[in-house]
């Protein structure tokens, strides 16, 4: 049988049964995360550098396409397939992480239906995209702008899905204004802001692309 | 005091206090629909043929727009901004629609958030999209191709949601398989292959038009 512990979640009556508590603080938890995107961004920085024709705009996306993919298959993938990761009895990171995060919303560890399916679209079909559009910028495919577009959007979606469902439901899954303001609000902006620059990058990049072809053809004809 | 009456609706424990059963019948309601969507999708067809260089594709999707987008605007506006529509006291069409449809899928007679948000991003968002798209289709404006992508792609995000949500929750949420086939699956799933062939067609033309300009750009520089 397993114990109800106290969680440090809100609402407070959500039954967590076999909950264990953080094993790692805020700042180691924090620490790891920043310094393997760190890792991950600087070798992508430099790697990026080996290709001769790409501007310093397109290397600064494959390294944000790198991060977030690699963020949305490993870290967001752990949570789709994890159900019990708030009863993990190590310290082992990927439950720390979700057991942290869930402190700004509570919906993780609650296992909400809305919450696993975005961050599932996220993780299986979104995340492994990521990883594609980086190969396509350094190789300068022509569905590269096509492809951005197409996760920016989907990004932009998953995002509006997890705050209108959470205001709706009466947006109280904060533990509190520290973790609603730095974990929901300041955390979850990155993929409303980057996607939506990204989004308008392409687009224009996509209308002046087909403007040509149409001006191409109206020649031939 | 509102009394609980009797409801049609899965799970059979669902409170829906006032509720009024359809006035209407199934006939009825479909007909209704069925014919407003045909006399729609023959003017546009009519109407699209005035402009000379459109293809029998372009005419066609401007139709598809022109139907998704009034479905998206009135239908689907209506049932968002309605949190009463199975209250409703006369056989006012909408009201009926959705007291039908709910048959399907009671999740919407139960205000369900995610159904709420879903369909509040199509009937706000996609919707004008929509009808943006027929415009730029019939005026061959050079944003005609990345615009229908991108509500393409809302619409099958939408119904991933729609879809993966009601699984996780238990796939219980119609009156019977009749209404479980037609209703939810069947109907559904228009906003499923339709969408992705435009995805298909039109990311082809984005691709070819991305290739030309880079191709173009090799050769002057």
């Amino acid at each position: 049988m397993e114990l109800q512990v106290d969680h440090p979640y809100i609402p407070k009556d959500l039954k967590l049964p076999g909950f264990v508590p953080c094993f790692l603080s805020q700042l180691d938890i924090l620490s790891v995360y920043g310094v393997a995107s760190l890792l991950v961004v600087a070798f992508m920085w430099n790697f990026s550098g080996r290709f001769p024709k790409l501007s310093k705009g397109d290397r600064l996306l494959m390294c944000w396409w790198t991060f977030t993919g690699l963020t949305h298959m490993i870290l967001e993938g752990y949570f789709v397939f994890s159900p019990n990761f708030y009863k993990q009895k190590t310290p082992f990171f990927f439950a720390e992480v979700w057991k942290e995060y869930s402190k700004g919303d509570s919906r993780y560890a609650a296992r909400d239906s809305t919450v696993i399916t975005v961050e599932g679209i996220t993780a299986v079909l979104e995340g492994p995209a990521c990883l594609l559009a980086v190969y396509a910028i350094a190789t300068k495919k022509s569905y590269r702008y096509i492809l951005q577009v197409a996760i920016s959007l989907g990004q932009l979606y998953g995002t509006a899905v997890y705050f209108l469902t959470s205001i709706l439901e009466g947006d109280n899954f904060s533990a509190s204004p520290y973790y609603y303001f730095w974990y929901y609000v300041f955390a979850n902006s990155f993929w409303c802001w980057i996607p939506t620059i990204i989004v308008v990058r392409c687009w224009k990049r996509i209308v002046s692309a087909v403007q040509l072809q149409d001006e191409t053809k109206a020649k031939t004809h």
